[in-house]
């Protein structure tokens, strides 16, 4: 179904530019923000002029241009749309030619993050299938959170406008602490860091246990967002192969200045296998005897199918070596923006006073909205429904692709919100990911996550979390199709 | 008046440690924490072991461990109290003894951070006589903020929950874009960049615009939170010395490696100097020469007092060479953490993109509700009344300075929310702000600012902006007190 979108223009006549360019500028910007997303249908020239009080011509003018670069198309009869692809997604960044001179306009490093490899999250729709790393934000109780943040803001008083404390307000501390208890393992909430999600985490971690030139494992294939902190941080990544048993560890394990390892041990990210009770004592063996970091981030290990839950990394580490990296995007909702670290005792006072330097602490709103929905128990029972939904939604997606048959062969998926799919020889998934954006999906090859080296799988990752298993079966039938269109070419 | 205070103490019989370590590890985690300020009473023993469910042995046993610690001091037939000078904030930081070996506990960049000179941001108590940076939080208005966030979380929809624009919501920037032209300049929402916090947008700009051992001019005196975040992103701060004019530009500004000026212009931070049309041509001509960036802080430009506005820099910036740093923490309330960036126009698309890294968006609530605070007027309408409020503040002190006939001399103050106060000669100011701090006050000796060089002033700085006029007198009698000692000393 198609909608007409309004779009949200304000134009100024003192402005240094003129109408048509106003009007032109905010429409690619709201396209390219996401404001109005692919397929949707503008007002007519007509009716935009009325609303603007500009004369059609200007508006024409605007939209012809928004359609000469490619933002606009027209149907004949049914008026002009958002483009699908649209062209600044597929360009080379602007900042890639740099303006001569001495000194290029990005410095050497925030060139590499601005062009690093990783997913983007500017989301232009609601969640289709088969989008990766966002939760069932269909069945989040928003009614809920809303009643709880009122009573928040009604009981705040002037102190909690002011800053606060750098780790985070101490009952959401105290109600983490708690709960990380489900994880299997324990510590004091004066070792909890309350953070603005968990990429900021990393960032803050990576700099404060990182110089320049270190360098960290990472896993391979691996999670982009773990690679672009490292690179803020002017760190090496070394990439590590990952198996059936999890990360493994090199050959030359005291090789020189690496000073962390990178994993996410619940649940691999993209693979999705476990780690091995018996790698998990080699690299905690590892970080004993050189001295060095584990950074766990457990990112999406709540939930689970047919499968016992093991203790996360951090309960088996006597020695403090465990860095423990959590996020409530899966668990709660990603617009949030918290998360948590659990620091070993010893870096819990360096770890706050630092962040003076990058961010001070999160809002205070946010924290004492979360600390008073896990302390009264919505957070555990909002985990449980989540548990039988995301059971309901993989059964939709194992049991869709087994009956529409095709080529496409699903590993096991024993806990998180994400599956594997291996494609059957002679197509290529890379060609299938291509296919299935042309047919409104969301379809990763695996192959995005290697680094260092050539993906050695021809295989699909298909997020099952965020989409209603009505949802998923439609999707497996247009996937089927991507599939179809790409063995042909 | 002294308040008896609950403590939150949570008891664990499963837990590691015993229940005379938890109830210890409690109370001092919350006055370290600021939960329990200075000068609170504890409630009796008996009450304490009562409400746990534990002996009055064990709370004593945990009680007598702070008070040997100085965490806690006991006054005969009164009661046990929060000590006044708590041990741990004098003490060095635990992680300066690295554990040795190969590998110490931090990295240099961590360590440096960790330890940077930098105000401490954690409040224990309302804001007292003379605290600096905090805005007049006894006059914000939450009840509005509060209807405006209610309405806000009513109207979200799930599309509210997930990742969100890497810039900020539309609606926001557009909002931001049209406030800022009360400072005489003028950008396109696509310019603007909503961060969590200005100290989040230094670290965000110097991650991109340098590169480690590249240098940074700095104000000597300044800020030590953008001294912090260019620490982070390794690059030096080279200091430039500051008069009546602002900053000072060096004989040699063409000096290897520096890429950019961090500058105060409207207000500078701490002098309270603005800086001359004429400094503002030269700052913009030297980076337009050698290509460099100029990123302008313009904290807590919005009150005046009996001068005109002057544009910020940006205004007067034809190349593109200025970043722009706002925030909303005086103009609002700290709590809230967002700021906003305006980049110049090659320089949005990197900006976004790099933020994959760090932190991704702020939280999308807290976006909404001040796009909406902003658009519907209330902004405007605040900062009119902040205006008056810090008018008369800035009267109560400057009279009762006058009044008390202390050997302090107030510089003319034309605008923002401190005053520098010379502390006549034979005093030392340092001396007068640890009297002042056994006094109750909070008052910062502006040498605290100087990082290069000796400070060549004997002078304090008397925030005015978060104290009531009553409490403005009362301070000023208190540091009159404080001053007579610090001159018998």
């Amino acid at each position: 179904m198609t909608k007409t979108t309004v779009v949200p223009i304000k134009l100024e006549s003192s402005h240094r530019t003129t109408l048509q360019e106003q009007i032109y500028s905010s429409i690619r910007c709201s396209i390219l923000e996401g404001l109005i997303g692919a397929d949707h249908r503008l007002p007519s020239t007509r009716a935009l002029a009325a609303e603007l009080g500009v004369s059609r011509t200007t508006v024409m003018g605007a939209l012809e241009h928004l359609q000469a670069e490619g933002y606009l198309v027209t149907r004949r009869g049914s008026g002009t749309y958002i483009a699908k692809q649209l062209p600044d997604r597929a360009a080379p960044l602007p900042l890639q030619h740099a303006r001569g001179g001495r000194h290029p306009l990005l410095s050497e490093r925030g060139r590499a993050l601005a062009e690093a490899r990783a997913p983007d999250r500017r989301r232009p729709v609601s969640p289709r299938a088969f989008r990766l790393g966002t939760p069932a934000l269909d069945l989040f109780p928003l009614r809920l959170w809303s009643r709880i943040a009122r009573q928040c803001i009604r009981s705040a008083t002037a102190k909690h406008l002011d800053y606060s404390a750098l780790s985070g307000l101490m009952p959401l501390r105290v109600a983490i602490a708690e709960q990380l208890r489900s994880r299997g393992t324990k510590c004091e909430p004066s070792q909890v860091t309350v953070v603005a999600g968990s990429q900021r985490g990393l960032d803050l971690v990576f700099h404060l246990l990182l110089d320049p030139g270190d360098s960290a494992w990472v896993e391979e294939p691996g999670y982009p967002g773990a690679r672009c902190a490292l690179l803020a941080a002017g760190a090496h990544a070394l990439p590590m192969s990952v198996d059936a048993d999890g990360m493994r560890l090199s050959e030359e394990p005291d090789a020189d200045n690496v000073r962390l390892a990178y994993v996410t041990p619940s649940h691999q990210f993209p693979l999705g296998v476990t780690m091995s009770l018996e790698r998990r004592r080699e690299l905690l063996q590892w970080a004993r005897r050189s001295r060095t970091w584990i950074v766990e981030d457990d990112y999406d290990c709540e939930f689970r199918y047919q499968t016992q839950p093991r203790p996360c990394l951090h309960a088996l580490d006597p020695d403090g070596r465990v860095i423990y990296v959590g996020s409530f995007s899966k668990n709660l909702f990603p617009a949030l923006r918290l998360g948590f670290l659990i620091v070993p005792h010893d870096l819990a006072t360096g770890f706050a006073t630092a962040r003076r330097a990058s961010d001070m602490h999160p809002p205070v709103l946010e924290q004492l909205v979360l600390a008073e929905f896990i302390s009264r128990g919505h957070y555990q029972r909002h985990l449980r429904r989540m548990q039988a939904a995301y059971s309901e939604r993989l059964d939709a997606l194992q049991t869709a692709i087994q009956r529409s048959g095709v080529p496409l062969k699903l590993r096991p998926v024993h806990s998180g919100l994400h599956a594997v799919a291996d494609v059957e020889d002679g197509i290529d998934a890379e060609r299938v990911a291509q296919e299935a954006e042309a047919r409104d999906l969301e379809v990763v090859p695996l192959s995005h996550y290697y680094y260092g080296t050539r993906a050695p799988e021809n295989a699909l990752l298909l997020g099952f979390g965020a989409i209603r298993p009505a949802a998923i079966r439609l999707g497996v039938s247009h996937l089927a199709q991507a599939l179809d269109a790409a063995r042909r070419n």
